[in-house]
């Protein structure tokens, strides 16, 4: 890092240039740094790192945010995966073998995460990506031509001529965008969201006999069982992967082949349907060119889509983990109806004190989630012409939205669902002190008789057995014949 | 209104129903209002009002944003149909044919909108739609007693005991809020995006041979034809449309027959299933009964889901009219690739000046779909335990983007996309003006010559054919053959 | 309406014009139209109606959302305002005072709200507000027309000429937002909210001395009274009002004199700030003219600004009501520690269950209220050059959101805080039964018996003192004296 | 970071243990971890992090987005200068002076940020941020017992006994996201904002005297200055500054001193004004006690406050960048007045391209900071009774805001707005083709004659000057003293 910041500061200004060029400073530092070129001229980039010109060019401009900002590592890896398939096909078009093979295999070690360190763009930069696609390039040319016995900033493997061949940053940064978000979705989404509704659903079995009142508007309503509860909240994250999965057949389709514009000038006839059957095959996932090229990099309404799904999910896990914290709430003064697990220390004072960290996490989340579609939203919706330039930031708040639910579902299902216990005997006893069991005897006694009886327990603090037996609407054991939750968790025959 | 008014301050205070007992204001109004009852009490109630006891309350209680908040039409025929169809299925369960039948007849001319100003309740009243339900089931009532020829008011015709049979609150509210927004999509939306789909279309065909300059980063690119840029747009409504029909298998879920919490309590078996057929028979829309009932009435996330796909419509939308007010700017000093058609009058003084009014209607609507999403999504994500208590905003809110949506749609296409004409003479000068298409020159006289003219007619404002000739790097003749835009718009063979 | 339809019907085509100047239809309706005419072309227009060519014209052509989606009534209001102040002003500069004083009586009539009728447009047409500006303008000069003893649509009153003299839509539509805001939060929103704050203030007084369990992670932790929760909600309620108060010096600057772009073109110096101390004076509030037109006109900073601290009062609402329903959750089943009044039937059978209606009407307001926040966001991001035409939807979302917390507010504390009780019994017995007070005996026994005791008690379910006193760490006496929650509900000396 | 998930990997499961305890790896290994112990028992902790046990195990149970989601450094820092003050005040109400004085050393270092690798935890925590205190505690603790020559996880100086003392995380975590956020907004937002207000001011002088054509509805209008213009820009940010110094007042106020729910239990008198004071003093801001401690700990809506100023920040920026990319945009088929300063290659091939990357990097961050107000108001919409647990999310979310603006203001000033030019020559071409500029005609042959100019020039392209004399309404002289775009740009005597 400091590194970094000298070099920052040394490809500033002719002061310091001159000052380098005549100081013992220079001499210690010689080897520290090489020269890249641009069309702008040279500029001095660290040693050891393979990005080039531009990369370096855009770090001085774009000082936004700081490390954390970094383009997320699913794009890096994409592009790793993106221009490996283009040499690949490329080859197929004239690219020199011996070249493309070491593109190949550079970009391999782009897509397996090997050189993260040399992708140190934030995500806040040109519109389109294009410095982090030339970020790729450069590094992967460089890391190719050292493969081949050349050395870094020579060249030998050009960035553009070799490595972004037949592409244009328009079409390659929707293209890894489209990667990375099908691949996030489908190793660590969609796993994640079926571990959740896995082990809500044997949650929901596991609760199949246990009666409860039921609470509507807060309030005090007719029972069901707790297994019933829980089978609307596996139904929840069930039509949650619905939903997501629902989206994918946009997502799937790829801009590559329509480089600047959306026409595809300066690429060949079928270089789009082969790249990305490329890329469906690297990947494993069922990618296709984009119907529509045009609408492919002017527009990304396949992330606010997606976006929309994640905000469903998001509804629906702030749902679900603000219930189970309230069922859990207590230990004495709550509702107390669920007893989770304790992962940490709540308090070392307040024994049975369990704070429900894990739904609060998840809620955390569902509500940066809410956030991020906003942002996808409002990126979404301006882009201008043949272009939309909000195409990093979409990309980097989507794959954010992703990664949390996706960790958090996983975080919250090991360290929460899976371990919740139900609390029968306080079910128990709620259940049994509800008044609104009441609703039972109406067939018996008639409406009028039962409401009185429901009042008069109210009034007096009782239970409705005992106020039942001191109106003498009947018996001790007609009250215990007709009064069973049991019987009224489903409809009649 | 005065007399709902009247009504208002009528039913407060013993010291005014003292006064109007022994006033002759009393005798001069007695045929005005009729006392309804529940189990509060009597109440009084307009007597050219079908509406009872319960909806009078509400109108009291609720007194929030006035008669624009009025529950939405589509929920008050959904209503209709609804009631209607239980009252059908009841008759099965044993529900007295007479009074079925004339509970059907109400309860269609409920359908129809006939009755639509008995329903006076604002949207902003109790979160599980009670109130609203209840006038209806009143309103039903009093007209189907009026039918078999008793007076209003006298329960022949009960609200709860016929009209709202088998039913709850809880199952009903959700079941009309799927009921009316399925229609309002089918009847509405779609159709009305599919026609500005058609229309855009219609457009790329028309515009196919019109070669332009293309724009990225707002700034000039390489060409496309007009007809490939709205091609983008017609492919963004057409996946707008495949992204609402994705939702569409959650929608048609039916909520009725869960009753208070999701059990059925106080169903017969089968009757969630047969209501359900009752309802896609009398829509003609293929809705179901909900797979979990729980889930049905505890979260609204198919409302979250839907009104995501419509934010996405909402940035296609947005996109899309952003371009053409841009590329219809002028009439002087814009881009003015397009001429939108002229509606009203822009200024009296400034002939040529046609304001994109249509395109400003539709990016409002716009903006607000986008912040209604968010309404919904915050409501959907605050249900507590058995039931979400947003409804009736969940339920506005959705059916105002799906109305503004649509209506917009069929107004930005009738009145604007349907008359655009291209400047053919504007798009043609710009074209050849733009320095790209130097690009061209590159194979021919390398890069190197080709930037070299293209800097130099940019310097000196001249043709790239001056600045070529000047520059004797070809000739007249060559430069014409090679510079030729209608060879840039598409990959090569 | 039948009547508009007609007329809508009426002013297309011209075989439909052919029919009508021959049939008798023609002569049976002849009287219920006037022609209208504008540099379009003329128009028929409802005779009743006071508009003009240029509203009839948007009536037609922006079908959008239906009655329900007029301009908000005070926009219209603030026409009425704005026009009887710019006539004033105008006669200072050489208005006739004939005409003048006619404009002026006018105009009162529009800013008393009598003339509502005759403002059928809605919020989605021009982004200008243009339509609604000559709305007023035509409805304004043809009632001053009346009055003076000419017919309607004779011009005697120009809309233009006279009535919009020295202004544009461009200044004269931001002026009425920020006058028709400017009145809402000043004569309902904020006497509202301080009608909440004084209650919410009552009720913290009333139960200062009732201590009870407090809450944190929704478990129970270490005790406060219930005046101090209170005092929380209280604290909030009076922020708001300052975030409010915060926005209005920017919410009180005027566009008026801007004119077109900003320049003030065609109106003479000092108009603008003449005109700002018109409706200052005409409000009794303290409009002055903005500072910078370019920004007035270009931007709805101020709104966003606005809606901003809205939001902010809608989280705090949201948090007040959801505590309110939740501490009053029961009756037997729930917390109950609050008592909230039943003011329509919650259920004919179960007694005591009070739905917390008003907390959803209001929770649901909040939600729309932060949905809206957005709407107005984008809208406001959305402004090109000098002119933002996002202005009615801005408008139309600011002004609900105001009415509705307004109105909720007032609705809230009439029909729920004022009446709250505390369940004193209640909320003693959950603080006796806690756990937590064992922390008062640390300083006696050590924190190591102190645990102990507060386990065992966890693990056997019984009190703090049963516990203790088996484990003989203290005697009855010595337990009493320690534990005792008054002592713990504030710093020590 | 290997050595990290050692740890984590080490600390799970008796088999792990057991096979540690006999195997020569345990030996390799045995120095890189020690064992740290809290309620929960013991735990592994590598040897070279100064952290302990809770952070140990928050570090294994929220595994939620990786580092990129570390709690922001701000945070980490005022947790220094928090704990600092809190130990001189402690040392005034009776801690030892030796322990004291090595603590506030120790805060020290992480107030200067010497110690952020020992903060690992996430954001998504619990949400109290009860994990991030405890590890601000740890550090802190085992740092300072070190300074006393005593070696790390021995207690010598307690985390809660010592560093913790008086306080709760409670109150300790919101008083931290009130620090860090009044730093960041003094340090980081207002300066550079103030910065681009400067340069946009200078811009509006520079640009004083330059006519050009407005625009309205994205339509030729009236002229105005470009220094006009630039001072609507200058006028929103500044307006933006005034909007975020209005929330201060309650962003300096402090929870410290409520404790665990805002009674102060467990503190003294007077406690929570002296470290207030203690950190105005240590921070030179103006940070007071909060005045409502149970409001302080509840509800953040003070950072719901700052966001919504934060959000009218963004929708000002928002509108301001895509104007500056809109007038510069071309360089030959758009509008064109802007130049803009060239940062890095455009394209190689077309010279003059000049993307406006720095309009597109800040209007990224705006839309980012709009979603970030969306997450930030669900969260603190979603407080439950004495504390709100959306803290680290709320406090992430507004600091990413604050960082985002504030740097990206910078870049965009000294990229992009400080080498704004006026390009003079396009926008007096467009100015004076303009048709507009017949408005000037009107006094002199009337409005019929003018709009007939205007007609025919605009149907023949001609200019204007070439319509009057070909109709003859005036000669070549009274034309060009007419028509004088100088005069139009202000309000006449």
């Amino acid at each position: 890092m400091a590194m970094l910041m000298a070099s920052r500061r040394l490809s500033r200004g002719s002061l310091m240039a001159e000052s380098l060029r005549s100081t013992t400073f220079w001499r210690s530092i010689s080897t520290a740094f090489r020269e890249e070129k641009d069309t702008f001229g040279p500029i001095l980039v660290p040693s050891d790192k393979l990005w080039g010109a531009q990369t370096q060019r855009s770090l001085e401009n774009f000082k936004i945010g700081g490390d954390r900002e970094r383009m997320p590592e699913p794009i890096i890896r994409a592009f790793g995966i993106l221009k490996k398939c283009a040499a690949k096909v490329n080859m197929e078009y004239g690219l020199d073998p011996s070249i493309g093979k070491a593109v190949m295999q550079a970009a391999q070690e782009v897509a397996e995460g090997k050189l993260n360190d040399h992708f140190p763009l934030v995500v806040w930069q040109t519109g389109s990506g294009t410095q982090s696609n030339m970020n790729a390039n450069e590094v992967i040319a460089n890391r190719a031509a050292e493969i081949l016995g050349h050395k870094r900033g020579g060249k030998f493997v050009h960035p553009n001529d070799h490595v972004n061949r037949s592409q244009s940053s328009n079409d390659t940064f929707p293209t890894v965008m489209h990667i990375a978000a099908g691949m996030e979705i489908n190793s660590r989404l969609i796993p994640n969201l079926k571990i959740l509704q896995d082990s809500l659903h044997s949650k929901s079995v596991e609760f199949n006999e246990i009666i409860k009142i039921g609470r509507t508007h807060t309030q005090d309503a007719t029972p069901l069982t707790l297994g019933q509860e829980f089978s609307g909240y596996t139904t929840q994250v069930k039509y949650g992967i619905d939903r997501v999965m629902c989206t994918l057949p946009r997502m799937y389709q790829l801009a590559q082949g329509g480089t600047a514009v959306g026409t595809g000038l300066n690429t060949k006839k079928g270089f789009d349907v082969k790249i990305a059957a490329a890329v469906a095959e690297e990947t494993n996932l069922p990618f296709v060119t984009a119907e529509n090229k045009f609408e492919a990099l002017a527009a990304h309404d396949a992330f606010v889509e997606t976006s929309g799904a994640l905000n469903t999910i998001a509804t629906s896990l702030m749902k679900i983990a603000n219930d189970i914290r309230l069922l859990g709430s207590g230990p004495r003064c709550g509702l107390g109806e669920l007893i989770l697990p304790e992962n940490e220390p709540g308090s070392s004072i307040m024994p049975g004190k369990v704070n429900p960290t894990q739904c609060e996490a998840i809620t955390m989340v569902c509500a940066q989630v809410m956030g991020n579609n906003v942002a996808i939203t409002v990126g979404g919706s301006n882009g201008h012409f043949e272009l939309n330039v909000f195409k990093p930031m979409i990309a980097n708040a989507l794959l954010h939205s992703l990664r949390l639910i996706g960790d958090a579902s996983a975080s919250f299902e090991k360290n929460c669902v899976r371990g919740i216990q139900a609390n029968k005997e306080r079910i128990s006893k709620l259940l049994h002190e509800s008044l609104m069991l009441v609703t039972s005897l109406n067939p018996k006694i008639g409406y009028d008789n039962a409401a009185a009886v429901a009042k008069k327990a109210h009034k007096e603090g009782s239970t409705l057995k005992e106020a039942a037996l001191k109106l003498g609407v009947l018996n001790s054991e007609e009250f215990d014949k007709l009064v069973v939750p049991e019987k009224m968790i489903g409809p009649t025959d």
